[in-house]
């Protein structure tokens, strides 16, 4: 018997899949809202998600599913949420079970539509849950690379030290390291920011630009990243950490990133509506990019790629236009 | 008539060719030194270098060509060094021109051999060439993009600011971007230890791992070149850069860098010497990591990519092993 608390995870999508199949490693059960009754039955009756990493073969009786989200909160001490941030909102409004004394860990990447806010301070400010019961799960990490068992780093925030560890040795395993750190709203900016720069390196490749600059605006996009965040959250930090500079690069440099391939599309000159709906989903980056730029027009960092990707995407700006002027400014 | 004063070219491969071009872009009369008899008179009769980015076409009434380095040292004040590493030393034996009052600036991206240092150092110590009339010019920078016209961002380093920008001002054009720094010793090391991280990332690919784990590795990387650097010659540097952490990257995430192809080749199980023959050359940061590891065996900076790599290539431990023990010291 594993001496874990009892850890849940909310979300049907290949992130939620991939974090089950860590904690799968460690722990005895696994309480595992999702919100397709399809899936759940394909699950108990064929040991695999049917919609995404799908080849994951999954030990069902360690899993507690169930398509109610108010039987898992119910059950679980540490609750993991690993739903679309542009859907956090709709489930969180069924919730009739109290989030009280839970442990609530974000691997969400992205920003709440409805409250602008980053998926901590959501649950902060809207659900009263103080900051130390409030904690982080980054990359970088693509969720395919978990499936293969292929190496892979995470690391988990939270103010409160011993619950950060928890986390990390419940998703620890031989193809999985992790660290911890206090840095929960560094790490969560970082993850949310990322996927703006990967619009951007999608931007850019949509308009011809190569590898050169490329790695230019990388480069830029770290500093960028780093002024950003020392803004709302000033402390030591190091920013090519890999929960900060990593999973800029795992995300930027991925062919496979969703946010690069929307940018991709704008760059080619898709319409934002007609990418969306070519693409069948909305990249978060798209959601991240307003409310950062929002946020920072308060807070004053310098952050030229963020004001090119929201001239873009919201401005309507002509993308060649914004990232001829955005190119001079890069160094 | 430009009002520069008389710049030349000494190579003729890829990156010597690019250097070529853009200084065609701003000058009158550019003096190129290769040593290939047939591709300087190919180039007069077809005004393509015939066996790197041949597709690029000269003016040749701007080149002065010569197949004597002594004719071509003896005609510019301002000498750009593109000579790889591993033939700089034979092909500066030939001199019988003195290079005093001569400005050295080196394009090249290796130790010499011959000596373990940087090039900078090996002018300063070999030729007495004081460091003020020492530079360095670094990327990000494919020379295959270059050829393309592509976006491009230059780094010029000189402890004479204005030396660096009469070489920045020359090379600068609609698709290159440059800028200068005081630090030659800085900028000069990263183009050398990016190579070694090159051959780590090809490494690591070579045995499996994958994009989660390169993300981690550069992540890694750029930490230990600002520890290894700083232990060199310590200054305020932004390692984020695009000279430090751009060309890192161009470097390390680009599959055509020779660099990372050879690592690749040893993670996948082929000798030093078998990977070297079939590739019919040696990648610069095969030298690169002995005089590296030499030298930080005296600074004791915590390198322990480059002590990796050190032990794959030159104490002939097992690629396997090494990484994995790697991988434990990552974060």
């Amino acid at each position: 018997m594993s001496d874990f608390p009892k850890i849940a995870v909310l979300g049907g999508g290949s992130w939620a899949t991939a974090i089950v199949k860590m904690l799968s490693e460690n722990l005895d059960e696994i309480g595992w809202y999702m919100r397709s009754v399809y899936a759940k039955e394909h699950l108990i009756n064929e040991q695999h998600n049917p919609n995404y990493l799908s080849a994951v073969e999954f030990n069902t009786d360690k899993l507690k599913l169930s398509n109610d989200i108010n039987e898992i909160v119910a059950y679980a001490d540490y609750l993991i949420f690993a739903i679309p941030s542009a859907f956090l909102n709709a489930e969180l409004e069924k919730l009739t079970e109290s989030l009280d004394d839970k442990i609530i860990f974000s691997a969400i990447k992205g920003i709440v539509p409805e409250t602008s806010k980053i998926v901590g301070e959501h649950f902060h400010d809207i659900y009263n849950i103080p900051f130390e019961n409030i904690g982080v799960i980054t990359g970088p990490c693509h969720a395919e690379e978990v499936a293969l068992e292929r190496l892979s780093y995470l690391t988990i925030a939270c103010d409160d030290e011993k619950k950060a560890k928890i986390i990390a040795n419940a998703l620890a395993s031989k193809y999985i390291k992790t660290k911890v750190t206090e840095d929960i709203i560094g790490t969560e900016y970082a993850a949310v920011l990322k996927n703006i720069y990967a619009i951007a390196a999608g931007i850019a490749h949509g308009l011809g630009y190569g590898d050169n600059f490329q790695s230019v605006l990388m480069s830029n996009a770290i500093r960028e990243m780093s002024r950003f965040i020392k803004k709302v959250h000033k402390m030591k930090r190091n920013i090519n950490n890999s929960a900060y500079l990593g999973d800029l690069l795992v995300t930027g440099y991925s062919v496979f990133s969703r946010n690069r391939l929307f940018g991709n599309m704008i760059g080619k000159g898709y319409t934002v509506k007609s990418a969306q709906m070519e693409m069948n989903m909305i990249a978060e980056g798209y959601y991240a990019v307003k409310s950062a730029y929002k946020l920072n027009q308060k807070n004053g960092a310098d952050t030229p790629i963020i004001d090119a990707v929201n001239a873009i995407l919201y401005q309507h700006k002509e993308p060649k236009k914004v990232f001829k002027k955005l190119s001079q400014k890069l160094d």
